[in-house]
């Protein structure tokens, strides 16, 4: 059950740099993630996996040398796009013609709309509602990962214009926002391990209207 | 399997007024959305759950008339905070304390890095990062919707200053950021339903670094 996925996992701060995760399980990951609904099936981003150990090592500098990036042995990278353009919407309209036997005078439609609402709407509104999305795919991602009782460490920490420029994002459109390393915990010395898993009371975090 | 429970699920389009979701898988759902992990453990939202459908019509007007509002049981609609303030963050330190055996220097320290960081960095980009959580929560929502076999409809097309007035999220110091009526597809008339899942090529969505 999800619940328990839930309960087992916690953001893992010493992973063991001695266990790389198995890729048949990097795939169950990244299959979940791209099932992730997303605004007008979108999907406003792309997700860099990077195993290289330099570059990881760079990330790791970018990252206030945060050691899940080296002793991980996948980092996820969740890029969204700066903007959304003409160019962009036809892509995903052509890919859901593909998959939906043609792009139909409705489908067409669509995404016409879809241009008249959000291109020329401002890059940053843009970029904060493509972000949202990746957001999404990063909870999917999250719960995938403990599924496959793979460890994970969600992290905002780090300096987004350094991952940019050492992953070359910024010539494809991209800003990193959000980044996801995949390993196992260390045997000892996460100080976080053994915590008791702290969340709001539900008294405060939810209200029933009606 | 997660992968089973996305592939089972999509943004449903014509829910049957006749069925309510149960209970207990309303707080199945909601045990996993509090379970989302979130930026330092902050969790900053609330959930609204909405079943009067005197107000679940309201939100219907405010909804571009989707008939989901009325005809889904249940409408969640996630609501972050407006701003990161002081106060709320010893909120979350003391709520944390109490969960972990106090509140110990370490604890303490915490918190006053946190507010250090993020008090007075200006509303919008509080806002702005306190949206991103809730999106990571509606992530797992819609996982863990989907495992219960309660069909959702993640929305954005929405008026979220209604939305604000109607709930008074104002007074609350939150704005409304997306909605998720919770229920159960109807048997027919939802174009959606017998179209194939659509998601962007493996090949564009992922790059590998390494």
């Amino acid at each position: 059950m999800l619940i328990d996925h839930l309960n087992w996992r916690y953001a893992t701060k010493k992973m063991n740099p001695e266990k790389s995760v198995p890729e048949d399980k990097i795939a169950a990951i990244l299959d979940a993630l791209r099932l992730a609904p997303t605004s007008s099936g979108l999907q406003p981003f792309e997700i860099m996996i990077v195993t290289d150990p330099a570059i990881r090592a760079e990330l790791k500098d970018a990252s206030y040398g945060q050691a899940q990036l080296v002793d991980a042995s996948h980092v996820l990278v969740f890029a969204a796009w700066d903007d959304y353009t003409a160019e962009r919407i036809d892509m995903v309209r052509d890919e859901t013609g593909a998959g939906r036997g043609g792009v139909t005078d409705q489908i067409k439609a669509y995404y016409e709309n879809l241009k008249s609402n959000y291109v020329g709407r401002g890059a940053d509104v843009n970029f904060e509602h493509a972000a949202r999305q990746a957001y999404i795919a990063l909870g999917v991602a999250l719960a995938a990962a403990a599924e496959q009782r793979v460890d994970a460490t969600p992290m905002e920490g780090f300096d987004p214009k350094a991952y940019d420029a050492i992953l070359g994002l910024r010539e494809k459109g991209l800003n990193s926002v959000v980044v996801l390393p995949l390993g196992y915990r260390a045997d000892a010395g996460d100080w976080l391990a053994d915590q008791p898993k702290v969340r709001r009371d539900p008294a405060i975090l939810f209200s029933r209207v009606g």
